[in-house]
């Protein structure tokens, strides 16, 4: 196995700005370039990328790009409509305030450029500390449970969040398989998680989100771990819809319930997860797959993307500076205070 | 807003049966004679007629047609191979015996169609029993949600069971809205019940299934109501994968959670939920939509067809001879030891 995927969701060349074309896969892996904003931005909301870290890497360039060419108005004028082309996601916000507040203080060459690639850097980072503390959750034997898709290709960074955690289990010899919700209505376990995990070799099967109820109560599942969009300073995360679902199941088998995110997922401003505003997309991915119609035609859908998981179904928020535990409010407070480690910020 | 529904899921002329071929819908309304046992097998198998009570019917169909040649030995096997096609669902086996025991005590013209003719009629007869126990479950202003279609399609009957309820209080002006799961990987939510709920004129909004939870954390779900496809004696009830999830997820946000089944779908022979068989089925229905892949080539899954909701989930069972509540075991009792209404067997 290598340490690092094969492939990469966002990459820079130092004059090109290039994402892996996440809407085409499994089927077809491009790349696609992103010379203006407005690339980026339609880029954002397609969901060509996607998952919070990788967003927030994207946005990150992508208005470093902007930042370049000196003019101020422009430059804030980039910031806020990358920040507002998904609102769930607290880390495309966090980036683009991380790149301006570089700017305001930095005279040198390309200060945005640079504060772009230590966001890149810093998730490859992250990402490899995550994967090594979640892993020491995981149990000799276990069947793992993921939803959505966490892996590489959510964070532009090392192996991911969750499915990070995942991998590195299966490194070390810890997990006989996994089971992989499909994730309607974008499918992204089907798409994306299915095919990183091939990449990887860890052993999994697909299955319908709503078969994860029955599969717990047959004692076939060890332990669910997903990523977050934003986790509130009380320890509610929002994530992908059907995270509460698995909560709850989770909790209801007695399953533990583990989050894997970034401290850039974590947001002090957010008190709660009821202040987490939830994107609400467009109806079409719920009545259709690949343009083909699934309902009845004049069919009505609702497509909330996420939901809120409340912290006491959460066992454990593992984050790159340890594994936090309840009760969050001052487990995250002392993660947030706590100095980064050496490469970090 | 009609009595009946103007199409039949299943109907018998005197000469031929005929079935709405439920693979085809929404798109296209067409209906397929089973002039052979074969046909009628592979119609079910294959699910262009699907529900508990509606391949009850059919199975019973198919049996007497076999049965007018008086080959003893061919209904024998016809009896056996009907009862086989799916394990999971009892009124396959139920309806099947239901002919042999009229056949053999009944020398009179026809015995087997006439008793296939009489469960159907009694199914419609049901089904109105149902509705109408089941709509004075409802109060006012209510959004239901449901899984799966259990509608006439599913009944061949009146207006189906959990379907059937959610009509009847909509006719009594109960509903505000029902949200129906998309119930994947076969989609009947999508493609069967939004198609039902718009030939009667019931506002309806299709959800991935996954949604549901957080819907009900919003407080936007005020019952749920499900069919079953087999209730054992103690009043665990097999339905649709994803059914249980709903249980589980209703019990945690204190939302009643309501069965609506005929007593065919009761087996005192079955002791509780661990008897009872889960069908898997192919791994293609969740790794493909339409024939279209979903996931990466040589991805594998697993399809549990069904799960098992425990008793202790379920609020009500709602069947033609009244509400069953807990304790279950002698409130079904009761139910099966009553003799049936008038019109009934």
């Amino acid at each position: 196995m290598t340490d690092h995927a094969s492939y990469e969701a966002v990459s820079w060349d130092g004059r090109v700005l290039r994402l892996l074309d996440q809407t085409l896969l499994p089927q077809r892996v491009e790349y696609v370039t992103l010379p203006t904003l407005d690339d980026a931005i339609e880029a954002i909301t397609t969901m060509r990328v996607r998952g919070a870290p990788a967003i927030g890497v994207t946005a990150a360039y992508a208005l470093a790009i902007v930042a370049r060419d000196g003019d101020a108005q422009a430059t804030k004028r980039a910031a806020e409509a990358l920040a507002d082309a998904r609102p769930t996601a607290v880390n495309l916000r966090w980036a683009v305030e991380r790149v301006l507040r570089r700017i305001e203080g930095d005279n040198g060459p390309d200060p945005a450029i640079d504060e772009a690639q230590r966001i890149h850097e810093e998730q490859r980072d992250a990402d490899r500390q995550m994967a090594e503390l979640g892993a020491s959750l995981v149990a000799p034997g276990s069947t793992l449970l993921t939803h959505c898709n966490t892996g590489p290709l959510a964070t532009a960074g090392g192996h991911g969040t969750a499915l990070g955690v995942v991998i590195e289990a299966h490194r070390r010899g810890l997990v006989d398989g996994v089971l992989v919700d499909e994730t309607r209505p974008r499918l992204q376990g089907a798409r994306l998680t299915t095919w990183e995990l091939q990449q990887h070799g860890v052993p999994h099967r697909l299955i319908a989100d709503s078969s994860a109820a029955g599969l717990m109560a047959q004692g076939r599942v060890d332990a669910v771990f997903t990523g977050a969009d934003r986790v509130a300073a009380n320890g509610d995360a929002a994530n992908k819809v059907g995270t509460y679902a698995l909560a709850v199941l989770a909790a209801h088998h007695e399953i533990a319930f583990h989050i894997v995110a970034p401290l850039s997922t974590i947001d002090p401003a957010t008190p709660t997860g009821e202040a987490i505003p939830i994107e609400q997309r467009d109806e079409s991915e719920v009545l259709t797959v690949d343009g083909h119609a699934l309902a009845a035609e004049g069919t009505e859908a609702l497509n909330p993307a996420f939901d809120v998981t409340p912290a006491s179904l959460i066992a454990s928020i593992v984050t790159e500076r340890g594994v936090l535990r309840a009760p969050f409010a001052a487990s995250i407070a002392d993660a947030l205070a706590t100095p980064a480690l050496a490469g970090g910020s």
